[in-house]
């Protein structure tokens, strides 16, 4: 059992719809434990222990913890800041300064190789610090657990979307626009996957899906829509902003796709306005797109309640294992086997996934490379934390011709 | 009182998120009257007329008539085609044929002038038919009406996501991003004016709201921005796809805007991408933007419940009209005076609606040209059927430094 000191809590990288539900779940269960002391928050993550930038959590009120559970954005702020090598040391001063002796960091990646960095140093110095990731990313790409806060309320987002979007084009017939939506993630394909979720049968939204995961050429794209489009009189995409040429190159820099503009400035086209232009070009069928950007990882009105109830709980396992004198790990989630949906709450090494980035595994993506397979549906129903809203389609019986 | 004769309902122009509403009450009411025989549905609007393509609402089930008034898209497809002035005899050749003798047409401006110039074609040729517009738009541009049904939704859907993309934004902290939403509404800027209902004070997204009805120069666009961001530490603007130079060149097809791709097309640049280059030349501010597009019309789980119940009740009362021997005009909704939101359905003549385009009245914009004012808030916030989630910052107390 560790020595009574003080915590400390921060999130980093882009926010999540549910990644103040983990703060909140740190901040509730610090406040239950007598070894600890000061409960503080670092604002903007790194940056606020370097500038010794600390709030006092015991003095939030109840009221604003709890509305916080269903607030986007991170509520201490966040950053993006590639700690030096020199920022560990300085980081550990600041810890021994302020007898901080809990480190919680609810974040992605870089984030979990901050904590283990961290970690290492405090070992090294012999200083008795618990420094525990709390996993968070809507890309879904950590290591070392069956997924992280975060990505079922933007798979929700995501699914619910393209299911809204899709059948406002379906509305169109025959005559109308090809639309694409355009999904987050740069290198792993997980969020624009989850689009899967919308489709009820092989008629409905989406009907394919672009990955990073498979490389793809125009060709096969405008091939692929073509198809579907002649089947089902309209043709909705899911395109990840990651997606790459057969030959490894992505979409969004492929030379033949920057354009100049009026300054002889070179602008990147966007991913999906480049595959509008292919569809144009190689079928003359317009395409019109969604771009909902920042809406996929802060729609909180859209949060899955399976996911906010993880996030939370996250939170909550990370100052356990922290007080239960654990260090350099990460809260990783392990799911049950059988039927029904359960997870259960272990801790993994940081070693084992700082900068680790892990992508679809080939089993979960079909053998066309154009969409997902029932086992990827399997893994990823349950996290929206139940069904989208029932839609209805009208019977159309035909009125006979006078 | 009019004979007992077939009614045949379309769906016109953009869906929105309840313009199946105002098929179902159209249906409904239809099903009550017993002046009505055949219950028809025109498949992609006026379309479906020329090409006989009926379908019997009769026969549709009550869940799935119940369900469509919770579903996106417009249930009987939608059309985009310019009746030319001999397609309006043909469209009444038909009438006759199937003795249809009320024609209710849900939709926006040009689908207005369409019922118009058949209630007259049908005059001319002496057949009683009772043609009524049901309007329909989310640029909430129609004449005549103090707003129009689907434009709540949108409004409820604009707020919504600014509000949620503004918490992100804001986390970011100052070095962060601006944050742009392009939000759509070509001439009109009533949606995008609707971003303010997101506003709890003038700290809260967003910040800055260009309209198309005021021109604004990248200058003054620069130095707005500048000066939010300077003194909030982030800057969340609302951009409507429509947004003018104080010349009036819009900034969607200005010269100096114009990109040329790797085979030498002209591409106009996106508003919000021609923006946020402006942002960044003149500031050297990154900006990043969300691009709803389609969300903005289809987004069914925000739709507004006033909404939703309105357009179904504009649906009810152009059947009352029609078989009460109304013909030529377009349900339109009047405000009651009063401290309470209430509404008194009336008729409007179509001749004063069709093709006209009702603009944000000067007492609505600010005197900066940069937002708007009380008097708008008033007017739009009933409409959004009901506050936003009730979102919560920390006190963050600080912790004395060591």
């Amino acid at each position: 059992m560790a020595a009574r000191a003080n915590l400390v809590v921060g999130q980093s990288g882009g926010p999540t719809a549910v990644i103040n539900n983990s703060l909140i779940g740190v901040v509730h269960q610090a406040l239950q434990l007598e070894q600890i002391d000061g409960v503080y928050g670092m604002l903007h993550g790194i940056r606020g222990v370097l500038d010794q930038e600390f709030v006092d959590l015991r003095r939030e009120s109840a009221q604003t913890l709890e509305r916080l559970c269903a607030t986007p954005g991170s509520a201490l702020g966040t950053v993006r800041y590639k700690v030096s090598p020199e920022d560990y040391d300085r980081l550990l001063d600041v810890f021994v300064k302020y007898d901080i002796r809990y480190f919680l960091y609810i974040g992605g990646n870089d984030s979990m190789d901050t904590v283990y960095q961290i970690s290492q140093v405090a070992k090294r110095r012999g200083f008795d610090l618990h420094a525990i990731g709390v996993p968070k990313t809507i890309d879904n790409d950590l290591a070392q657990t069956d997924h992280s806060p975060g990505f079922g309320s933007a798979a929700r987002f995501v699914a619910s979307a393209i299911r809204n979007s899709g059948y406002d084009t379906e509305s169109m017939g025959p005559d109308g626009p090809i639309k694409l939506m355009e999904i987050m993630g740069r290198n792993a394909g997980w969020l624009t996957a989850a689009a899967a979720l919308a489709q009820d049968s092989a008629y409905d939204p989406p009907h394919l899906i672009y990955l990073p995961e498979r490389g793809v050429s125009p060709d096969r794209i405008a091939s692929d829509v073509e198809a579907v489009y002649r089947k089902y009189s309209y043709c909705v995409v899911a395109v990840s902003e990651g997606i790459v040429d057969v030959d490894g190159t992505p979409y969004a820099s492929a030379a033949g796709r920057t354009m100049v503009d009026a300054f002889g400035h070179e602008v990147k086209q966007g991913v999906v306005e480049a595959v509008a232009e292919i569809i144009l070009d190689k079928l003359g069928i317009r395409a019109r797109f969604d771009k909902p950007s920042y809406l996929q990882r802060s729609f909180v009105e859209l949060a899955s309640p399976v996911d906010q109830a993880e996030a939370y709980r996250a939170g909550q396992e990370g100052v356990r294992a922290a007080v239960g004198g654990a260090s350099g790990q990460m809260v990783s989630f392990v799911r049950e086997p059988g039927d029904e949906y359960a997870i259960r709450y272990e801790l993994a090494d940081l070693s084992q996934i700082a900068n680790q980035e892990k992508v679809i595994p080939d089993a979960y993506i079909n053998a066309e490379g154009n969409g997902v397979t029932r086992a990827f549906i399997e893994y990823a129903r349950p996290l929206i934390g139940g069904p989208l809203p029932d839609l209805a389609r009208l019977a159309k019986h035909p009125i006979a011709k006078r």
